[in-house]
């Protein structure tokens, strides 16, 4: 281990900042597929709300239409030295259906889906694995959830 | 326009920028696909030689079996309030075949690929696409580069 590499952190602590970061996070990056195998990549706003995350897209961008069709996703918080990736299932929410949700998610994203031209859809993803980790050191232990379930308590 | 938020880059400006990221930066996101149409995500180490950007991973990784499938990757240098994105074409270089770049990559990276267990290859990307924005005053003309060609002079 290099001298200057902080020790590896715990399960627990893993999770403390995960949940940390999914509260004071603004962006995340989202991976996404195309049926025929083309992958896709953009920085998204998204709102935490304790046990899910949201994303609003144009129903018809990359990542609107491969997400609607894989209905799972893989994000990513970042910098590339404080990794958090998460996977999950994926629920899509018109826009309009659900004004308790697209106002939190206007009050976190700092635009508000409602008021884009163009159809627009939330994307809700439900923790399924995360991953966590910061240097090498850490990449042993780096599943804090798998099947949806905390490896550690709270 | 928010008031804290700077003035929009110019193209000039921007290739200035995304070059000197390129220098910079130790990791960036790398996206990929199956045939099957689902999605990766992991943070990687780069060398940029100037012209090419090369990632090192194992061959049976998903990324690995991903990319040499695809022969085309679309990978992302962040924060999220700093995107370079970055697509093109992938040359696949058996670890072991071209010691200079080796060299150059264990260098930048920390880690030797010739070092590692098991079969072992770089992935070399040549940018066909750049976009570079901050926030979304920039979102117009984020592409600096297209079809291989910078939109500006030097």
């Amino acid at each position: 281990m290099e001298p200057d590499v902080a020790p590896a952190r715990s399960a627990a602590d893993r999770r403390v900042d995960v949940l940390a970061k999914l509260e004071s996070d603004v962006d995340l990056w989202v991976a996404s597929a195309s049926a025929n195998g083309d992958a896709h990549l953009v920085p998204l706003s998204f709102l935490w709300d304790g046990a899910r995350l949201t994303i609003a897209v144009s129903a018809s961008s990359v990542t609107g239409r491969n997400l609607t069709r894989q209905r799972w996703a893989r994000v990513a918080l970042g910098p590339t030295r404080d990794v958090v990736i998460i996977e999950g299932p994926v629920e899509v929410i018109p826009v309009g259906d659900d004004d308790e949700l697209a106002a939190a998610h206007a009050a976190k994203a700092g635009f508000d889906a409602r008021e884009t031209s163009g159809r627009w859809i939330f994307l809700r993803v439900t923790p399924r694995t995360i991953q966590a980790w910061r240097e090498v050191n850490e990449l042993d232990g780096r599943h804090v959830m798998i099947d949806g379930e905390w490896l550690t308590g709270p």
